[in-house]
């Protein structure tokens, strides 16, 4: 099984695919879409092509985002909804189910504890995906999702929810 | 010139056309994308499919959207905000440019004061499209957005902003 995570934001959307066989997980690829500048549509197109491209190329059976963290900065909470939009509608497309977690529900499966710290969680999806190289901070995040994907996806949901 | 205004909600998406010749404005077409139940991926694509169903249909050369407001409803922004990201992409993706307004600039446009109430909006938006049927409250926003868009973009963008 396959399995695309995705970090989403405007102006970089982190990606990692993973593959799960069985207990054993497997780095396939990670890297981060710029929206680079433009107005506001044309960023957008930017993020949803360079994702249709990675779907395409690398044809995962699932997907998953982080569930996102709604603060009080509401120009920052649209511009992110924004970005997640394009996020979801591209599996979407390809007719991929994406998932949703919570970022404590991730860092908890990657890390053991929810209030795990970047740093950790990049550590420990190092050890779980021997030889990853991250492409930055948010692929890191995308592939730690994946991880937590993998994990759920074998686990029927009633007992994990 | 078309004009295709976009009034983006996750719920209800209000789309309408109207074509400019000179000074006088013809409506074409409104209607509302509903994006139904399911999870938040699907209802998306929904939303996708159907508004790129309406811009191969209508063929507009330009469209605009409502500059969102952003309140505290932290969650109700990234609702809208992932509606309002596949909105500007579905014309983005055919290449055409996407204006945005602020709701007081659009209110202005059509009744011309800023703080009119939805009434009155309607009231002046089918005043200026005779023979317009509203397929529903977002519709008619939509055409408010389209009209908005069809004074500015007449006017050299530095004497309206």
């Amino acid at each position: 099984m396959r399995i695309l995570g995705i970090d989403p934001g405007l102006r970089t959307l982190g990606w990692g695919v993973i593959e799960r066989d069985g207990a054993c997980l497997r780095h396939v690829a990670n890297g981060q879409c710029k929206s680079g500048a433009g107005d506001l549509s044309a960023r957008l197109l930017r993020l949803f092509d360079e994702l249709t491209d990675v779907v395409s190329e690398y044809r995962p059976d699932a997907a998953a985002v982080e569930a996102t963290f709604v603060n009080k900065d509401g120009a920052g909470t649209l511009k992110l909804g924004q970005a997640r939009g394009v996020a979801m509608l591209v599996p979407a497309r390809a007719g991929i189910a994406v998932g949703e977690y919570a970022p404590n529900t991730v860092k908890k499966t990657v890390v053991g504890v929810g209030h795990a710290d970047k740093k950790q969680v990049q550590h420990m999806v190092a050890l779980q995906l021997p030889g990853v190289s991250f492409a930055g901070v948010d692929a890191a995040d995308a592939l730690a999702i994946a991880i937590c994907h993998a994990h759920h996806a074998r686990t029927p949901r009633k007992v994990v929810a």
